[in-house]
């Protein structure tokens, strides 16, 4: 398989220039800027584009987990909620909280959270953000 | 700071299922499915959305740290190249490749690339991606 491709740029200074990153597929482009990523600018930043890939990943890989478990998956929504924060090196990813709700045939609410804990700890994304503390809420609906 | 939060939904199985992904700030919200992750469907994919976070990061960061240098940073541009590769224990992101160019007064090539290799290492996202290994090609313009 190809590697999957990004970009991005930037131009000036860290507190008055600008940055833009988008996505080989054409699916996202958009710009960003010091007070979007350490501020409240209405633009994005990468630390929701790494949680929407997260969410993404667990989501998709959740379903497909209880589908192997001959579960009858109709909807998984997931909430990332990437916190950066200030520590004594600089700013650092300091944990990634998901929240998840299944509507889900055939499994009971204990089976459903055991399952969201293990795709929490294996799916592709989360093993690549391995080195950042992770939690999982979930609900069956 | 408050947390970024990303948003995701998955509908039904994993190979005809139908899944979304979106971003707090209202940037970007789009479809993807089993073909366009794991095949060449023209749709988003995690892994797109990851690189475009980690190449904004990197090149935000790279920005800053010839800054701080008394560099004068006319336009960074970077691409990210995210491996996703079948192994014994299924799929993982098996490498990231940055690839760097940078437009920048009173640097030389050398000491381009040393900081380019800096930020590599060091970025808010590469730091939470430590698990994947990288690589870093930099060029100065």
């Amino acid at each position: 398989m190809p590697a999957r491709i990004a970009e991005a740029t930037w131009e000036g200074t860290l507190n008055e220039g600008n940055g833009s990153m988008k996505v080989g597929s054409g699916a996202f482009d958009g710009p960003f800027t010091f007070k979007s990523r350490f501020e409240d600018a209405p633009m994005t930043n990468p630390e929701e584009l790494l949680g929407a890939a997260h969410a993404g990943c667990f989501t998709m890989a959740l379903g497909a987990r209880l589908g192997r478990g001959g579960f009858n998956v109709k909807r998984i929504h997931t909430t990332a909620h990437v916190h950066l924060e200030k520590g004594e090196s600089g700013f650092a990813i300091s944990r990634i909280d998901l929240v998840t709700e299944g509507e889900v045939d055939g499994i009971d609410a204990a089976a459903f959270k055991e399952h969201a804990e293990a795709t929490k700890d294996g799916c592709i994304v989360s093993k690549a953000l391995s080195a950042v503390p992770m939690t999982i809420q979930a609900t069956l609906k």
